[in-house]
């Protein structure tokens, strides 16, 4: 159907500049082969958008953010200098807030919908209804604790009243305080937040609100929306990342670090690959259970492969290696969602098991071209043309994991003796497992010697890095890459998150070695502990519990965590799970560093709030700056900030 | 701040041909005075908005519904015939029918925000903590009894359990059936919507899993969009729409016909004039309650004024008609949401409490211009520069309303002392409160004089005037008086709902004496039975109760409601409550006109599917067609065409 040739004769189409393509040399490679297999692709698709000859330039009320298309009276243009507004009367703040609000809600709702399924799967798995059980009982009883939960009886009877607490929580009515938040937020933040009205309820009655408050003649402030959007953040950031995370630690095993092959040279195509892609790792985790199972080996055998491996890709492929020991099976960490296509064109893959995020729509062509099974393995996720479809239902894991495998095995013949695959790509290693629990083991039960190489200034600060990667204005991960090299290289502690951790991973800051790349004091905290100077902190959804690391570090210095020297950077930041985090962060009391700007551009009362004046309500700010020097360098400036403030 | 002088100054804004104001003289009128008065209105930013000199021409990807703005990748434009696409992959389908989604996700999420608060109102009035009691215990008996809820004890007591049955209903999972919508909906609906795949859960559930799958690279199929979307519908259509409408009628009494004034004229600047703005009327009823009270009528007097109204507007308004009686409080109801702005413009009003939706953003301008006071009455609601607030509180609600009714009272002198007020608007009278008990009271019983006319062709088919009013194409109610004019010439009764039932309020179509312009079947009818020609059948909330009268007339006759010569009809959609309404209607298997036309012409295989191709998934198809008479045509070809198929 689509090709890169008949692309390139209609829209002019050129090959990018390497720099445009992609940090990482195997993404390049891939990317060469891609175009002389004539497959459309992001990089040529994002080209063919550019007007006048220019990749980034697009409709000008598109990138402002000053456009809404919502009622039949539209679709509008504003323009605040004017003071035009669409014809219901909304200003252009109104119009671009309005708007992020609708992208949060989706974040919301996508992170929400990973964490009903994880309480599904704990439920099932207490009642024994599916091959997981509880491997972290301490944790169990921990959380189940800390929200006033019974803790007698077996592990899987107080798993079954976490389940019914938390849901019955995710349920409250949004002017019922939600009782997730109030156990795990800072006491500091709870008072603000009832102080501005933003405490949030049960968070299907936030999205309600959120949502229904977007409708044409509903809410027309943007001040209002931008409040709306911090409470929805709230809720999403205890009740969906933190629950999830801690639930899945409990079934899955604390992150612990440990070594793991990434990059697409992980893929090799004498074997039976399946690849899990997306942000839950639920069929992930049983397919390498049973994968671990001589048997299947020996079916894998049997097809002619040399054995049979599951391939993490993604988000989903973040949560099983931050979990999971790499071995036979379990064969490595390919990248983050644009390394997708450069991934299907290796032809090495058997069969793409989609959960619900990041399985791009054009998928289809790839499994046509290159022989796989391309397989939804969740209600959310759907493509033209693909009648495969298996949705997962716990109490069924085992058998749709068995399955999957069976259509993988039966897909390596045909697809072993179709295309040419591609081999020797590159790989390396990455320790990866970072978490709060490991951290705290590793510093010997305490945090005490981070805390004091931060108050002597050995590290200078901490920042969290959550990120996507996206081609806008540069490559994949070429921006993410560069500045957590500015950032190291000040003794900024960087602890990574989501597909921008992948691009930490695969160009080789997760390593020990790295720290040769970090200023002294960061290199050598790195050199005594051991550790890299980018800590591998999990996916996206590890926001929740980043912030928990912060509560802990903001109670034991006595220090506020807008006080902290730390910072929020999204440097290449994609979609909508992206921009409820960073209002999460705004609400947290962060400086929160976003890139690529924002399409908000055009409202000027808007950017006023969220450059300057929300830092007078919350103590959040959101920096933007596209050199990486520059922002690295603007970052250190509220870090040092931080520090003079506290006389550190 | 805005003015309109300076507003023609820069956008070239010139006065707009009076049918592209609107069918009311009322609204005609006050739209020269605003013009005079400088005010920045709803058609001189309509006509800022158009290309070119044309006030209906606009960017043609937004028209098209071809262009998305979701993630960082974007802005991105797509063009189906050169199979042009996002950045992402997805199709100029795809992106349309997103967006699509997007927008029903916004109606459903408000729609069910009425019906939260509606049951938190009735769970209040149950506990005896409201000034409200329940008036209609037969009806809650059959309600519950239809939820399978015991009825035993006080009916408090059955409310209070049907509230915790609903709620139960409202917080299933996606995965598990409702049983709200098992109960009411119709037996070969609920067969085809399991085969479908569509059969809802909860609807909290179901809106995770519709704006989940809206995210960037998640489902990048239009067709799958398309069955969320109905099965949204579903769920929102039963327990957002029945259990709202079922229960407002339980605590404040059954739809009856009765006799309304309507039009701008209901309001005397001599008068404490507080109007209810929005679609929620809890407040207002509340209002209304009190000021009956020979107290409050004697402090309104003591101000200077002739004493104190309650007057209903838009939804809200709507609401409170349909069910309450006219006197000397509730004085009339003036129009639908486009009569906003010359309502407030008439300089007689003194507070205008907003609820939940259809306030303008715009409206404090009016509030400064014309000296009253504007008062958020929801969450949902926010205004620019607009401290004063009263979130509805059940508990609270009589307290809160004498607030109202004091702000109001106090504003009185000052406002009266201002501007000169308008007077003499037009005003006339409308036959209102047609539901589906008080049809069956009229028709003594038993629908059978209906279906009898039916058979027999007195009556050709029966439409669902569902709308709301728009300026794309043409003034205010212009093209949905047209429409129904058309119709019932050609022997078509109306049930109207929405602000389009405003529309024929205003029009005088829902007077007795319209029969006169109905076809000599139609009028037949209409004589005998003493009705009009245009059944008032109250909002569009409404549309849960006509697909429960569509069951019931499909159940006697025996025939399924897709074969019905029925039709649904949205000839001035203009927001998000809209879209989901025509979305129902296909999954419920209507035939449904739509104007304007919606902004998915970019889209050719979501155009056929709706077009034509949904005709056989579920016997619902949409029809487009701007011209009245050929849309009447249309749609009477379809009845014509049922009727043939069933032998009458």
């Amino acid at each position: 159907m689509l090709g890169a040739a008949s692309r390139c004769d209609v829209y002019g189409v050129r090959d990018m500049e390497p720099e445009r393509i992609s940090y990482h040399e195997s993404v390049r490679r891939m990317y060469e082969q891609i175009r002389k297999d004539g497959m459309s692709n992001l990089w040529d698709r994002y080209e063919s958008q550019g007007m006048g000859g220019d990749p980034d330039r697009r409709c000008p009320y598109c990138m402002a953010g000053t456009r809404c298309d919502l009622c039949s009276n539209g679709p509008c243009r504003a323009d605040a200098s004017k003071d035009r507004r669409g014809v219901c009367g909304i200003s252009a703040d109104g119009m671009a807030m309005r708007m992020m609000l609708l992208r949060n809600v989706m974040g919301a709702s996508t992170y929400h919908y990973h964490a009903e399924q994880t309480i599904r799967t704990l439920r099932a798995t207490a009642l024994g209804r599916t091959p997981f059980r509880i491997v972290e009982q301490k944790k169990l009883r921990r959380l189940a604790s800390m929200l006033d939960i019974d803790t007698s009886g077996s592990p899987e009877d107080t798993a079954l009243r976490l389940c019914d607490a938390v849901e019955a929580d995710f349920n409250r009515s949004y002017y019922q305080e939600s009782q997730i938040v109030e156990a795990f937020a800072p006491a500091e933040r709870k008072d603000l937040w009832r102080a501005l009205g933003i405490f949030p309820g049960g968070i299907h009655g936030e999205i309600l609100l959120a949502t229904g408050s977007c409708l044409t003649n509903v809410d027309g402030s943007y001040e209002s929306l931008a409040m709306k959007a911090m409470r929805l953040s709230i809720a999403m950031a205890y009740q969906s990342q933190m629950v999830l995370e801690h639930c899945q630690d409990v079934l899955f095993g604390v992150p612990r670090p440990h070594k793991m092959m990434v990059d697409l040279g992980v893929l090799d195509p004498d074997y039976v690959n399946v690849v899990v892609n997306g942000h839950e790792p639920f069929m992930g985790f049983a397919m390498i259970m049973l994968a671990r199972q001589p048997e299947w080996q020996e079916r894998a055998r049997s097809a002619g492969a040399r054995g049979l491996r599951i391939i993490a890709s993604i988000e989903t492929g973040q949560e099983i290696i931050q979990r999971w020991s790499m071995d036979e099976v379990l064969g490595g960490f390919t990248g983050n969602w644009i390394s997708q296509e450069p991934m299907m064109a290796t032809g090495s893959i058997d069969l793409m098991a989609c959960d619900m995020n990041c399985s791009l729509p054009l998928d289809p062509e790839y499994a046509r071209r290159y022989g796989f099974r391309l397989v939804p393995v969740s209600e959310l996720v759907a493509f033209e043309g693909i009648s495969d479809r298996l949705n997962y239902v716990p109490e069924q894991v085992e058998h749709q994991a068995a399955k999957l495998l069976e259509m993988a095995i039966s897909n390596y013949p045909s697809r072993r003796s179709g295309e040419k695959h591609v081999r020797d790509l590159p790989a390396g290693e990455a320790t990866v497992g970072f978490s709060t629990e490991s951290i705290l083991e590793l510093l010997g039960g305490s945090l005490d010697p981070l805390l004091n190489a931060l108050k002597s200034g050995q590290i200078r600060g901490i920042v969290g890095l959550v990120s996507c990667t996206t081609l806008r204005d540069s490559g994949q991960d070429v921006h993410s890459v560069a500045l957590a090299k500015e950032l190291i290289k000040r003794d900024v502690l960087i602890l990574s998150m989501g597909c921008g951790n992948a691009a930490m991973q695969l160009a080789g800051l997760c390593r020990k070695e790295a720290a040769a790349l970090a200023g002294s004091g960061l290199e050598g905290i790195c050199s005594s502990l051991g550790i890299p100077p980018v800590l591998s902190y999990g996916t996206c959804t590890d926001v929740g519990r980043l912030s928990e690391l912060l509560r802990s570090v903001s109670e034991m210095l006595g220090v506020p965590v807008k006080d902290l020297p730390v910072a929020a950077a999204a440097p290449e930041y994609m979609e909508q799970k992206a921009t409820i985090d960073a209002i999460f962060a705004l609400a947290f009391g962060l400086y929160t560093y976003v890139n690529p700007v924002p399409t908000i551009t055009g409202a000027p009362r808007l950017l006023d709030l969220l450059l300057r004046g929300c830092r007078e309500v919350t103590g959040g700010v959101i920096s933007v700056e596209k050199d990486p020097v520059k922002a690295a360098e603007l970052i250190l400036g509220h870090i040092e900030e931080k520090r003079s403030a506290l006389g550190i």
